[in-house]
């Protein structure tokens, strides 16, 4: 079905080696360059029109392609077009922006920073659109298929919303497919169904004025760097369940139907200790399954902590303030904006006498998504998905994404529902050196997308 | 008594323009400079052995003047030349090197660097042996005294043991006059009779191998960060007391006398707060008085706490590690070679599973150390200071020095008891911004000093 495998690999390869670092305002030039590559790809694909919509911040890139068939739905696919940093860059066996061809155990490899995070995920989408009019002989899709690839997606997408509010005219659609997720393994297809929302805050206890002599001092005033321990300990009980009064309250409960559909996902507890969790032991909240925890469970972590003496030897204060940064993720139908007033309350509650509390929290934050399981859509998806790995239907799992990104902003301001088509593989290492793709996944995807345009055309009458 | 104060003056004003900060090399020749112009003050002073004993770190002054006398005892003073970083230079009024008097509620002050710790408390002996002198109508001292004032106390003495080794037989003595402490109030003539001692350590705990994404694995492995809060709260109980098992056993129990000897020390808590403590409340072990929690009882201290994410905005990890510095200050008997072993043993049974601990804590440390309340060099001191701030020896009061100095090696290589004769304040803002003496306080060090040398010289018959 794929006739166009090197156009892809020679696509992808020349979009990899633009270091469209968001985050990095160094980097602002490059991420013009990766959304004036987009759109010339865009182009040379056949999509009658494409535009760079500019930002405050970075370029999106929209492009649009109608069906002939005037009553066929509209389909706007999402992703994005910036990347990660690359720190460390030490750790990196290829540099980062020079993509290298790899034979990994499951086939072909390509590692450059973005292969999958977003760039590959995007570029299936090129041959995925060619594929499917070769397959069906047509001229135009059998659905209208709209892009929305935004350049600020590794920022926090400050103005993606903004966006979309602007030009939400343009956008209006029947179903939005989100690009930006994977698959449970190589031999495992299966369709994303939900992603966490996420809510920042950052807690300053402040206790002296100055710093104090410890010798003068210690043990006579409170220390905020205890105060900071103390605190953070109590943000989770002994079962692993976060503290905050009313934290819970919106928790969607996971039914018996979905416990049961996210116990068919395969997975090797051991091997994703030794592998993508790099870590000795597993941790939550009873109760619960690890892909549980991670995708159907809200959390709180604390990502970052300090105060007082961090440098070579020892300085014999009781430091004046201790920080730390805490973010939460959410699941439906919990909402970012309650997360800041519980924290600040119970934080209130639980500093001890003598120390001052602030609890900065951002406006903003993401809201969880969820798609239907049970809806047309969601049917044409596991068809697609099904004829591109060669399986049923009926064998397409369902997993759920523990990250979080602006995919709720597409619900809530275009009001349509969501799927998600992406075929990144836990063992990707997104965010991390020596990001890669797996070839055949994205082969996979291409055909997936081909097959979905004519599934979703085939869902209402012409 | 006093003909010389204009002398001293100039004395202290001209050693207090040598920027001797030993902790910083690039200052290592002004810590020279200021062992070789204290080596001239006591030629100056009259002092027929002045020497400058080199070490590997930074020099120390030697001085000996013996009495006629054959049998009279023998004191020798200890101090330290060497002094504070000045961070954060922004918050001197007046420049640190630049000394600086300024009129006070309680007279006059000098502002500088060093003006009381422990330039200040050096210098008073210089004009206190012209006043013994002069006083007494002799030609040498009543007791033979002898200087050891060291270049490294601020940067932990860690050649000091060593020295005092090397040069045991010149520094035989009968007591110990440590000259590097204060008294409770201007009006409160008092006598340290103790010094914390001092233990350091550092932990690191280690999750995952790298930082991880917390939206794929947040709230499904140990988080390094929530082990460490886990772990520092429970440093201490809920009575404030040091939970490590072992901890207390050496720990002398504090007489019902020595309580009540504390007890009479004036100290107004609310000013105490307001000021020097620059906090908003105490805290503590249970049981105990503000005064005895910081000069009687041990205690440990945060210092210093870091891990993952510390820069502006948010960044979603799991971090690989964490880390805390902590320092535990000792009374008598406790031995800091105790407490690395106690701390280890404590990690080792609280980190939760998953987490990987180290505990570094440096050989050394620093003893406690106490002086006797009932003996005849204690009598001698209390009637020198009684007479020097014209009141009774029975209403010098006794006080605890809650900081850890070298003294404890005093004691241990030299085998002489310990007197503390110093005349620093609360309130004199050592080793912060604006360090300060009060003048008056320094011309009743130096009168003190001159009675103390009358005082022990007629302990035993001539």
């Amino acid at each position: 079905m794929l006739d166009h495998l090197d156009d892809l690999h020679a696509d992808l390869d020349a979009w990899l080696r633009i270091p469209s670092i968001s985050a990095d305002p160094a980097h602002a030039p490059d991420v013009a360059d990766s959304a004036a590559w987009l759109a010339d790809a865009l182009r040379r694909t056949g999509f009658p029109t494409v535009e760079i919509w500019p930002t405050p911040g970075a370029p999106a890139v929209f492009a649009e392609w109608p069906s002939s068939d005037a009553d066929a739905p509209v389909a706007l696919v999402y992703g994005h077009h910036d990347v990660q940093p690359v720190d460390p860059p030490e750790l990196w066996v290829h540099p980062p922006f020079e993509p290298t061809r790899v034979d990994g155990p499951d086939g072909p490899e390509l590692h450059a920073r973005g292969a999958i995070d977003d760039k590959g995920n995007v570029a299936f989408h090129l041959l995925g659109m060619r594929a499917h009019l070769a397959a069906t002989g047509r001229d135009t899709p059998s659905v209208t298929v709209k892009l929305l690839i935004e350049g600020e997606e590794e920022s926090g997408s400050p103005h993606f919303a903004a966006l979309l509010e602007e030009k939400a005219d343009r956008l209006a659609c029947d179903v939005v497919v989100v690009s930006d997720t994977g698959m449970a393994a190589p031999d495992v297809p299966s369709a994303v169904t939900a992603m966490r929302g996420l809510a920042d805050a950052e807690i300053t206890l402040r206790g002296p004025a100055i710093d104090l002599h410890s010798g003068s001092f210690g043990g006579a005033v409170p220390n905020p760097l205890h105060a900071l321990a103390q605190l953070l300990a109590k943000l989770h009980d002994d079962q692993g369940r976060v503290t905050l009064p009313g934290f819970y309250d919106k928790v969607r409960p996971l039914s018996d139907r979905e416990r049961e559909l996210m116990s068919r996902v395969p997975f090797d507890e051991q091997a994703w200790l030794a592998g993508p969790a790099a870590s000795r032991a597993t941790y939550g909240e009873a109760g619960f399954s690890t892909l549980e925890r991670t995708g159907a469970r809200p959390t709180a972590e604390v990502n970052g902590m300090w105060g007082g003496y961090t440098g070579p030897g020892h300085k014999t204060i009781i430091p004046a303030e201790a920080h730390a940064k805490v973010t939460f993720r959410l699941v439906a139908d919990q909402r970012p904006e309650d997360v800041g007033p519980q924290l600040k309350a119970w934080v209130e509650a639980n500093v001890p006498t003598g120390i001052e509390a602030e609890v900065r929290t951002p406006p903003g934050g993401v809201a969880p998504c969820a798609s239907d399981l049970d809806s047309p859509a969601m049917d044409a998806l596991l068809r697609a998905i099904g004829q591109a790995f060669d399986v049923d239907p009926a064998d397409v799992l369902f997993t759920r994404e523990g990250g979080s990104g602006p995919e709720a902003d597409l619900v809530e301001v275009l009001g349509a529902p969501l799927l998600f088509l992406g075929v990144g593989l836990p063992t990707d290492r997104i965010h991390s050196p020596n990001e890669r793709v797996l070839l055949p996944m994205l082969h996979r995807g291409a055909e997936a997308a081909a097959h979905l345009w004519r599934e979703l055309g085939a869902m209402r009458p012409r």
